[in-house]
């Protein structure tokens, strides 16, 4: 069965944005700092069609999270708010598929990326992926949304936290809205950088 | 100046306990399985008034924890929550400044545990705290509402975050009610066990 894994920035309170992300012009002080260890490095930019970036610990992960995604899920608002600045050549290289209430035509980009909607719902999305990824792992891309419905149901074996080192004070939670049950998770690595301390957890195996 | 400093445990989430811990009779599922950690090991059961327990890092850190506390500081609700079980010899052993809005006594209990009780509000338990702590550090042992004072004054220099391996769903944030504003951290410490991980932070010098 393919591995299905989110990956998260996410600040010291669990929050994934600050409040400017949550309207128009989306222009967030707090999702940019957070995530900036990220876009320092070679395998960001080379995703996103820039030279250079810095190598290490921090790199090493981002490339090897890359090098496994066989297919990603996303939610509507994040294909929004993505779709423009991603350009004619998104950075994901694989299927994405969009948990969306509307019937759209799949869109084909450049570079192997090509977005399918999916009306189905978050389950039905997933089984999609599942079916596209080959023998690599289907990435839950967000937002906040999806992961805590992923969560919920149970369809997440594996999530990595990169926790950066600053509070926002405010904004968007990674884990909210989900149901009064503990969770037993198998913290199976820990990675630490300067910037950023990555946790990597597995879930419990499905029922 | 002494070092004002927090220990946190806290779920995946952030939460330092679930819903159940907000309600007498106070007994919360969610609260006991994040504590474990420490509730298993010789440092916190020697000061709990127990034989045995486990030693390792988790110990380590606890006595480290411990050996510096000088003076601590709480909330009203955690005091209430534990004068009963504490017992004649609470664990403290230093003097402990209990922010309040009613006039009391100091309460003396054996092995050097003494309850201040301040009214005065929580910058003023801290310089109460100061005074009393000799070379050590001052300790906020919580709860929740009172780090997050401390941290919107500017009051602490050093947080110390344990991380449980568990979703708890519901509860008790430790990081709520923030100003929104950003502070940046300086993640000093990263100490990895199998039943928690431990992050240390410091805050920026104060102004």
């Amino acid at each position: 069965m393919p591995n299905v894994r989110t990956d998260m920035t996410i600040s010291l309170e669990g929050y994934i944005c600050g409040l400017a992300a949550q309207q128009p012009p989306y222009l967030d002080e707090g999702f940019f700092r957070i995530t900036e260890w990220a876009v320092a490095h070679e395998a960001w930019r080379e995703r996103a069609g820039f030279d250079g970036g810095a190598q290490g610990t921090d790199d090493a992960l981002l490339k090897e999270m890359f090098a496994r995604a066989g297919a990603y899920v996303m939610g509507r608002r994040m294909f929004d708010s993505g779709e423009e600045p991603w350009g004619e050549s998104p950075p994901f290289r694989a299927p994405v598929f969009v948990l969306t209430h509307r019937q759209r035509e799949p869109l084909i980009r450049k570079g192997g990326t090509t977005f399918h909607f999916v009306t189905q719902g978050l389950a039905a999305a997933i089984e999609r992926a599942k079916a596209a990824c080959g023998d690599r792992d289907v990435q839950i891309s967000g937002g906040a949304r999806i992961v805590q419905q992923a969560i919920t149901e149970g369809l997440l074996n594996e999530m990595h936290v990169h926790i950066a080192p600053v509070l926002l004070g405010q904004g968007t939670r990674l884990f909210d809205q989900l149901p009064d049950s503990v969770i037993e998770l198998d913290r199976y690595q820990v990675v630490d950088s300067p910037a950023v301390t990555h946790l990597g957890f597995r879930f419990p195996a499905a029922a």
